[in-house]
């Protein structure tokens, strides 16, 4: 019935109504309700369809809304959706009507945050009704409409005569955890920008929130700061060819913050700090071999009034460049060998009445480093042995979990203690086998380990760590995708939401969308998408 | 002394030519003669730099070749080589001279070649002679000269002034295996053209000479076929956007052709047929369960006259598209259990007398297979089970050893039985793990097996096999590159060659130099390239 209303004028249209085409399109509303990535944690859909023609169909502001054509991240959003979701098909002549002539999107909030930043307290909810003449996508602020815009291009599918359809859909939806992120190390390879904007670009689609930039360590420092130049000038592969730019950061920050993502950069010390030393004298420790210095340098030097000199100015820089609330602070991995083989500092763990535990020289050192960069006003965030190791931290620490045995008594630990906490040591993306690992990743309950409910509470998330060893702009793109897609629904979608095969057919499907948007995600297993990847 | 002679007028040069930089130039140099991949046969070099300018430098036809502009093969292989030589640079204004006017190649066999294709016979040697004025490239053909063009293009390193430079060097090289391969797999997911040719274009930089192409199997069938169009029309993954039309394959075997590389097809028969099913009725096996069809197929069906008048129309279209000499005719992983279903199947069993001996089954459909594929003047390229399974096979029969297990005492098996083999199983490349696994490649002797010298002769190369179940347009060209190098240098170079630190060096170096040339080979391990991929 609706077919014959709708349909009627256009040939095209009239042989997709048929009868004999009907169960077609049940059998893509289903291939379609199943390819919803990651899965909304409420949703109702039907099999009555509706088209979308890429002459009439609209995404606008919604008149209740309180945000306007002056909120860039929502105009932004609405033409990349609107070209995600017709693709090349937006040149083309008007073959048929819209059945659905738009989607209004509805910011509810007072204050959309058109101009402001994500945070970990953004409320990213939304609800996404489907329906003749017009869609309506609510969300408290344009963070939640980002999610919302995502969902809305996901469900229209493509029928065999080239048309976009969507179903009668209602869908209600919310992040499980509030930080869900992606680690990329732009050290141990360097970079380019357009990988790393291509990245955020597919966490979108992912719904990830957090970019943790792993920016610098021993290998290579390409951050250019404007305080102290040498240390990329002579800490970076190449001082100009191999470094970000204040710009270059700003536009990575800016491009992450249209999408809703936060960025955490990570300057990991006092380990992981070798190319710092090429730029800044006596910041790090200088082994000996014997009586005498080795010429080799070990972790920042924490006996030196001037070290913590230089993180005073150092992080006052960062907490200036980076808007997020949190900077992360690293802290692990600190070998002592060096420590213990220098003079100087033997001396002053005699004189602290530290003995031999060279633990304590390093939370020594923390503490100093967590009162610094408490006064920019920054949380921070850890990884797991700066707790592990008994610093003194802020109640609003983030420890991050990352060390795979264990990793049960280590979240028991860290939430008993009361402190929120992240979970990467299930996700460390860089260790890579034969076949389908995203099932292990994406198996994995966060929570799934002894505590109160109230220690569960804390744990505000998890990461997906892809490492620098052995990707760079050649492969970093197809490793990274779908396999984070699999950690992307765990952190979002509920935590009933387990069934392997089903999360099969639709993470193929999500996959193949990502390709068409213009990521090389690699095949899960084989098969084909319909449209293959046409870069190298 | 040569220095102030040569580059007085330029002040850039000038500079180069101060005493301080010698010992620059000398690591340069170092740098450089370790950078050849894979490493000639003989090689001599010394730390006398010639400077080579876009603007003046040529390749040219020696006087004394046999070969000249109507050489199509060799004119493109100088375009290509002097683009990767020069690089943007070649749009560049003349701001020095060139100390090396011009690279001649001489051809010296009376026919270069220029419009045949190589085979297992060719003769792949060349010298290459780098002096003042002008460096010299001998060779009996144009195979021989493509090969030395590689390795030329190689010797030029740029100074840190962007200059060209190469050394004087002597070069006396050859392949120390003649087939020399790589598989890719266009069955388990479609591989876009694009794909296939910078592939073939890679395979060049490393001197292989074989692209064994696995192009149909189970999973789809994208080979369009002229006598039989039902095969791709229907066992595609899509009728139009998933096939090679025929001039696709010319297209793929054309490009190789200009790189010296043989194209050899394979059609996997009896099994891996599934595909073919879809286009060919009563082609497979119907399988039973009990008493009656199960719906499935099993391998191709050999009780029917119908099958092998098939196979023979088939392979006399195959065996004209591609003009190799040989056609991989697979043989592999035959699955008895549809076989052993089927009544029909069990009846000629009985008929034929060979009891319950499924292999004796297999054996009897090879066997005249393999006298339809001779009738056509071709030879052909089995998987080992065909000699396992123990068909009698034509003298000229090549046997691919793949399964891992006793490889060493299939080789000796094989080789015993006076047949020639080429080696796969330890290269599998789509088996992937975390870290360096290109050691492993690398560190493997073909010929470490009991076995007579005659055994040994009959090991002729062997094969690196990217199997498609997870690679696709999207990872296939970072995961197969650098990680076959290994294993072009392993089938190239003398047999002593096998200093792995010394082989990492000059794989990263080869490694960027492949992405210099856009194609996006992954990283050994931590480090940069002076030119990332700038692609995604």
């Amino acid at each position: 019935m609706y077919c014959l209303l709708k349909c009627a004028p256009l040939i095209l249209a009239v042989a997709v109504c048929h009868g004999w085409l009907f169960g077609d399109f049940v059998r893509k509303q289903e291939l379609n309700e199943i390819s919803l990535w990651p899965i909304p944690q409420k949703f109702q859909s039907s099999a009555v369809a509706f088209k979308l023609s890429p002459a009439s169909f609209q995404i606008v502001h919604a008149k209740q809304s309180s945000a306007g054509p002056s909120c860039s991240i929502l105009e932004n959003a609405f033409r990349r959706y609107f070209e995600y979701v017709f693709g090349d098909l937006k040149s083309r002549k008007k073959v048929y009507d819209s059945d659905l002539v738009e989607l209004q999107v509805w910011i509810t909030s007072a204050d959309p945050e058109c101009d402001g930043y994500p945070s970990l307290q953004t409320d990213e909810s939304y609800e996404l009704s489907v329906d003749e003449p017009s869609a309506v996508l609510k969300a408290a602020n344009a963070w939640g409409a980002l999610r919302g815009l995502e969902t809305f291009s996901q469900l229209v599918y493509e029928d065999d005569y080239g048309a976009n359809n969507i179903n009668k859909t209602e869908i209600s939806d919310f992040p499980r955890f509030a930080h869900r992120g992606i680690l990329l190390d732009s050290s141990r390879h360097f970079l380019p920008l357009k990988v790393i904007l291509a990245n955020l670009e597919a966490m979108a689609m992912n719904k990830f929130n957090v970019f943790h930039w792993h920016i610098v360590d021993d290998q290579s420092f390409p951050y250019m700061s404007r305080t102290f130049p040498d240390l990329s000038q002579k800490g970076a592969y190449h001082p100009f060819t191999h470094v970000y730019t204040p710009s270059d950061v700003k536009m990575v920050i800016e491009f992450a913050r249209m999408r809703g993502i936060r960025v955490i950069p990570e300057f990991d010390t006092p380990g992981h700090t070798r190319s710092w030393g090429n730029g800044i004298k006596d910041l790090l420790t200088p082994c000996y071999s014997g009586s005498s210095p080795s010429g080799t340098f070990g972790p920042v030097n924490p006996i030196l009034n001037s070290s913590y000199d230089f993180m005073t100015e150092f992080f006052k820089e960062i907490s200036t460049v980076f808007p997020d609330a949190y900077i992360h602070l690293g802290g692990d991995e600190v070998d002592f060998s060096c420590w213990k083989s220098n003079p100087d500092i033997q001396k002053f763990m005699v004189q602290q009445g530290f003995g031999t535990d060279y633990s304590k020289l390093e939370s020594f050192y923390v503490q100093r480093l967590l009162d610094i960069v408490a006064a920019t006003k920054k949380g921070y965030m850890v990884w797991q042995e700066v707790f592990d190791n008994g610093v003194k931290l802020k109640d609003d620490t983030v420890v991050e979990v990352w060390m795979g045995n264990k990793m049960e008594e280590e979240l028991q630990n860290v939430t008993g203690a009361g402190f929120t906490t992240i979970l990467s040591a299930p996700w460390y993306l860089d260790y890579i086998s034969y076949g389908q690992d995203w099932q292990r990743y994406y198996k994995v309950e966060p929570l799934n380990f002894p505590g109160t409910d109230a220690q569960k509470k804390l744990v505000i998330g998890g990461e997906a760590c892809l490492w620098g060893e052995y990707v760079d702009a050649t492969n970093l793109t197809p490793r990274l995708w779908p396999r984070a897609s699999a950690v992307a629904e765990r952190l979002w979608s509920d935590k009933s939401v387990t069934d392997v095969g089903n999360a099969y057919n639709r993470l193929a499907q999500h996959r193949c969308r990502m390709v068409k948007r213009g990521i090389p995600a690699e095949p899960l297993f084989v098969g084909h998408c319909r449209q293959e990847y046409m870069g190298l």
